[in-house]
């Protein structure tokens, strides 16, 4: 059995024996720590912490020193795209001339460009890219990943992208989560014929998705220019005969019902929510739905911000995450994340750990083996640079704070 | 000699053998560039370039591959704060709970704040973390830094600061100008008798910066609450005798004359400039003053934005700079600050560039030894990681694009 012992943590943060799945409204402000701490990690699982005084003895265990230090659970991102062929900061001028997501997508920017080449794409190479990109994401203190399908938009080349996925989650250290994302955007040869194109996704690609056990996931870009609330209700219903749970992209654009739309298929996540009124957050609250907001996309298209403190104090959970992806949010930096989630949606420091960590895990249905410092849970974890408080994490927003991520057990 | 030749550059950026002092206007969109190109530096001096088909003779030369890499010259931060005691998280959550930065300061936090913790702060301490303040922001591509004293606000403070500063300068790699800001905000003992602090700053501190030669420029804080047109005169006066020049705070918080009292001052440059109308550009557009503009302060204290693309539009130039401080912009991390130029202000990626290049050194007075690739000029340049194309350094906004920073020649 290898054991490591890290002792001398100046704060352990999200530690307890147990832990609830998901945290939400004033309860978002709470974090139990241990100051001054060990723990105790054997085979990649928690085995223990507790305050030095009563640190167990430490032979035949690797001893880590952590003075000065903060140990948390590493972020969980729920949300990303972070399979794509190449980064599209040539249409980015044209974002920064103004013009609208929308605009862009007529002119053969957006989504349907990144599909264009993705379906030229080599797999090989594809997946060398993700890795990289995997590689850097847990530098900033990721352990846990979604990734998203929808730059194939072919049946083909949805596969293509989904066995990617199913490789770097054989290869790579992260808790990698899979979402089929056929629906992200109407193809250009459907035009005019959307509805022929949900077809496709139910009796084509869903199967096909399915027969290969290719993901964990649907989701269904539901909103004003994409699909509507009926096609996307067709669509979650046939995934649900293959139990895949909805994670919804619902409200970035406008008053879509996207929201209303997730909840009444039971979806895990509905994610963006810069139009969410009071409706929308009545809805939330008679569910179980995680709201997730992706503060990189708002910043990088200067969208609307959403309402996260009035989702928060009408006592519903929250989480952030990236939305990693070339066209709206060229970031994975979690840490980013957090100090824009303090800075921009004014979420206290500790409600920004929460969002990221426990919720962050429950985004994916990991909630059980992620997101808190809690035995039996997978030893994926962030040992910080020195620093002098939870509230410097968010604060210092340019600075990478993590000193070392350390996955299943593992100083990556 | 000394001889380091770096070969196979992808693309090697702003590299000119005659470079314009500052560039303005439309200009900034020009960045000259040699595609494949190579570098010679001769004791820690640009000493050539061209492309490869022409590269020297590499004999007795160190050689460096940059295959896939862009080299540029290094960042030049023309305004920071960061010689200070200790970080500011503690009143931060205040700052989320939406108080003001005037609030906060009549609360006995803010620049006060600082100030108190200044004076009974160890010099070999502010030395040393200032000394990892520099180390950090060289990992991000700055090259040269102005740092200003203003934490002290009594006459013994201000010199501990500016002797710190003067130490960075002959210790750190990078290239330092130091401003002397006593002017920063009114002390509590000098509370309702400004003028009696402003008496303080021109008869005894100027003289004792002046007698020690601690400081390159001096600045004033002219802003409503802060220091007054009138004031703000009197010290620049006064300075002037010192043959200090201005660079100064203006229009942060108001329409309060500030940039127009700088102009009037013959100011190297004036900063902030959240509210700048008609008037103000024109004020600019008959002066060799430099508009600095702090994306760092107006995102982490939701102001307005700075009107970028009008200051530019109208033919001016412009300087992007980080503002580091542990008040209103705790990040030192530029290359951030030109994605939130990019992104938050509109300015095409080649402008982003020029305006932390060239301009940043015109902003400093040291637009003759950096800022360019340019022989006889200081071999102060990012070796970057392999990146596709110019745009995506602002573009990819949460990513280190800085592989190596060599300063004076060697690689840190």
């Amino acid at each position: 059995m290898s054991k490591l012992i890290i002792k001398n943590i100046k704060l352990l943060v999200a530690a307890a024996h147990t832990f609830p799945e998901k945290v939400a409204g004033k309860a978002m402000q709470d974090l139990p720590v241990v100051e001054n701490a060990w723990l105790l990690i054997e085979d990649g699982i928690i085995a223990g912490f507790g305050p030095m005084e009563k640190i167990p003895s430490t032979e035949n265990a690797e001893i880590m020193d952590a003075s000065d230090r903060f140990v948390l659970p590493t972020w969980c991102d729920s949300h990303t795209h972070l399979v794509f062929p190449q980064s599209r900061e040539v249409e980015y001028t044209d974002k920064i001339k103004g013009l609208s997501y929308e605009e862009i997508a007529k002119r053969g920017g957006g989504i349907l460009n990144s599909a264009k080449n993705m379906q030229e794409a080599d797999e090989n190479q594809l997946f060398a890219d993700a890795m990289q990109r995997l590689q850097e994401i847990v530098r900033w203190g990721t352990g846990a990943v979604e990734i998203k399908s929808g730059y194939g938009l072919t049946t083909a080349t949805e596969l293509k992208m989904l066995r990617v996925i199913k490789r770097l989650k054989a290869e790579s250290p992260v808790t990698i989560r899979s979402t089929f994302l056929g629906a992200h955007a109407v193809p250009t040869e459907f035009k005019g014929n959307p509805d022929k194109y949900v077809d496709l996704v139910i009796n084509e690609m869903l199967p096909a998705v399915a027969a290969e056990q290719l993901a964990d996931f649907v989701d269904v870009f539901c909103d004003r220019g994409f699909f509507s609330i009926g096609q996307t209700s067709k669509i979650l219903e046939a995934a649900a005969k293959y139990d895949l749970k909805p994670k919804i992209h619902a409200n970035e654009l406008d008053f879509s019902g996207g929201i209303q739309t997730g909840i009444k298929h039971k979806a895990l996540s509905v994610d963006h929510l810069e139009y969410t009124g009071e409706e929308e957050i009545n809805a939330l609250l008679e569910s179980d739905t995680m709201p997730v907001i992706l503060p990189g996309a708002a910043f990088f298209l200067n969208l609307k911000y959403a309402p996260a403190r009035k989702i928060i104090d009408a006592g519903l959970p929250l989480t952030l995450a990236t939305d990693f992806n070339p066209g709206s949010s060229p970031s994975g930096n979690m840490q980013l994340i957090i100090s824009m989630g303090s800075i921009l949606y004014k979420m206290l420091p500790r409600e920004t750990i929460n969002a990221v960590t426990i919720n962050g895990a429950y985004a994916m249905g990991l909630q059980k083996e992620l997101g808190s410092i809690t035995p039996g849970k997978k030893a994926n974890l962030i040992i910080t640079k020195p620093i002098p408080s939870i509230e410097y994490i968010p604060y210092a927003y340019g600075e990478n704070k993590v000193e070392k991520t350390i996955l299943n057990g593992i100083v990556q």
